[in-house]
């Protein structure tokens, strides 16, 4: 089965500066663009597109809670009516600029807190599912949590994500830090090759666990991401969706 | 030649109400929907053009600067590139409430501010063109001035916009105020009548001057707007496109 | 003892208006004036102060979660730290307004979300501690409630709050409600009295509960509430700390 | 005569980092601290004012137009009043901080786009003198410009601010660029030294013009700024206002 390689892009703002996407990009084969609510604005939207498409690497939109302020890193009491509506928003910014570039749209995966909310809050997955009907393309999230479950009651696609650069627990749980650590280039690799081949990750406890791994992410404000990236690459080269 | 009535709408903003939307949109066939840069939100873009739907109006994307303290009436200097991804931005957001609802885009209009940059700087004039030229819908605009030039140029659809509750002064240029002020709404219709069969409009000094009206705006703030509506609506009745 | 009656003021924003403030400050005796995070903006704040300086009103600072899109009524996930910073920014952004116009500094008070969330999470209590031990100033809170131990544990004032056009339960807890009802200025004001001089209020069930009333709060978004404003005025006038 | 070493900081804004300000603070002599409005929040507006105190480094105010997006950097038009409160906003929040730290508030320097306008626009130099006035600290201008007259006339402290890694032409007006480009440390320092020592500056086309210098800036976005802002140090120990 074919694999991907997600990876957040697009996420600097004004002068700011966040992440390393032009030299990440060529080791990727989809990312996921902000959309302006926890990182991004229009100018980078567009460059990152096109950066995108110069690289063949297919496109997402990354939204958030609304909270720039915060990097959408901090966790909002939202309805399910007004959530959808602020999905909706961005996923149509985000679009605009890929119907310019000629692009289509990939994937929808929520960002930061709202990820976590999505995997969890029956509301939040039904208001990104309110959103996501109306495109047909996957919504990545974790496998085996109340999203999945939701999503694909409701009709819709969902993608499998798996975390090579983070540590999971005895029953599979993902084990979600603030601050990403660094980490050994190979072991990432050997580790996600193993999830994408056997659906197989040993937890911190040294346990084998099942686990399902559609898409690869690399978080991009891992130290050494660069290197870990070449490395995925390298080792996954075989399975990757482009191939 | 079929004539339009348009109104600013949906510029309510989180808890704060803008305009008599409810009760001047039976009044109106094209509404110029905010997209969060000057006024509105997600929630009132969603609600806006459901209320357009149902009452079978005409919907256009009415962007902005980025000036939300300001409603979008501070000019700022922003360069071309710059500016046309803001505008593709808000563009974009609208279209996907507009997909949701199943509503085509209509047209364009420039806010505030950059209404009366466009109508003056050709640097925004064409930031607008270079947003606007993937959508096959009309900009509004002053005709005569010189985005009516650019926006032709360059093969782009321009749509003469005609402000019945505004003076005009002998050259046929706008008067535009800050504030708007009470009008009497049998003057207003009769104004309006008149520019669209005659294209004449009485200017300030009393003078007959040549006007292009293939579309009459509402100013939602012009005190006693729902009556003007109203009257502007029963005089220009029989030459309405919807007619 | 002496009561005030204290009212939420300055929530305009941009070209937004919210309440009635003009109407309502001769009716009040300290004003909550919003710094900007939740409503208002430079101007209304400035307006604000010196409107509550020329009728004799104290003014507090009015400080919330940073939610402009959600008038800070849409909880969040902030720590401490941080918590403290984003209020302490807010009150010195309005004494420097209450500098410039010679008014000393009355109290503090946590808006909407972060008002709940104060009287409920201890860290939260104690982020705004953090900012108020600088300032020599009472809090307002609900009586009996996490934050008023915790105000009172670290030798802060506190201020114990009623209020008249809101329900309570058997145990005096209030019931916050999202939207406000209309209510009756004398039931009202006869309620608000009792509070006051017996320190009794009636619950939804019509059991008698004591409570304490040290300032009475109206909301400025009751429908009704300059009525209401005049009819507590006069209810309250004699015990009024003016007086 | 005394000179000071200046440098923006605390321009860190979310997660996003802006500047290498705790490398750079020892070799200053005044910080001045943004306050939110291109850059900053209350988290780094806290830590960067007791970095500083850390390093007996004074602190003043930097405060901008109301443009995070644009970094300040895009002119706005702003009338008197609007700007003189959004002004008094923001040295009002930065205020809060120096108290919570016992820290005194050194000097107020205007930042970017306001920075030019206030040296060139009447009603912006007098705004900034309206909320100067409170407060008895000077203001940084370019000596020889409308804002020096327009702050000297109205009684209030203004001081000479040099630019050593900017072009003067030959009548002494500085070239201001976009961006800023690398520079040699050494000739940065001897330039710095003339204009400090003799009030003396080479033009772009070599000839010796007059020039103010009662305090450096340090750009802290030119590359190379550490090893300059170290050379400069030493250059101009001797004079600096803390000896």
């Amino acid at each position: 089965m074919a694999v991907n390689i997600n990876c957040d892009m697009g996420e600097s703002f004004s002068l700011y500066k966040m992440g390393e996407d032009e030299a990440i990009m060529p080791y990727v084969t989809e990312a996921n663009v902000a959309c302006g609510f926890h990182g991004s604005d229009p100018n980078h939207m567009r460059s990152t597109v096109e950066l995108a498409k110069s690289h063949n690497v297919k496109v997402g939109a990354h939204f958030s809670l609304p909270d720039l302020a915060g990097f959408g890193r901090r966790e909002m009491k939202i309805e399910r009516a007004e959530m959808a509506n602020i999905v909706i928003y961005q996923i149509g910014a985000l679009k605009a600029f890929l119907d310019m570039s000629g692009v289509k749209l990939n994937h929808l995966k929520p960002h930061g807190a709202l990820y976590g909310m999505a995997a969890r809050d029956e509301h939040i997955a039904h208001a990104i599912s309110d959103a996501a009907e109306f495109y047909d393309v996957p919504i990545f999230g974790l496998s085996g949590t109340l999203h999945e479950e939701i999503y694909t009651q409701r009709g819709l696609k969902f993608r499998a994500e798996f975390f090579a650069d983070l540590d999971y627990d005895d029953a599979g749980n993902l084990l979600i830090t603030r601050e990403h650590h660094a980490v050994d280039a190979d072991d990432v690799s050997a580790k996600a090759l193993r999830a994408v081949t056997d659906g197989i990750v040993v937890s911190l406890n040294g346990k084998e666990v099942p686990v399902k791994a559609e898409t690869i992410c690399i978080h991009s404000d891992t130290p050494g991401v660069l290197k870990t990236a070449k490395a995925l690459w390298a080792a996954l080269e075989d399975h990757l969706e482009i191939n």
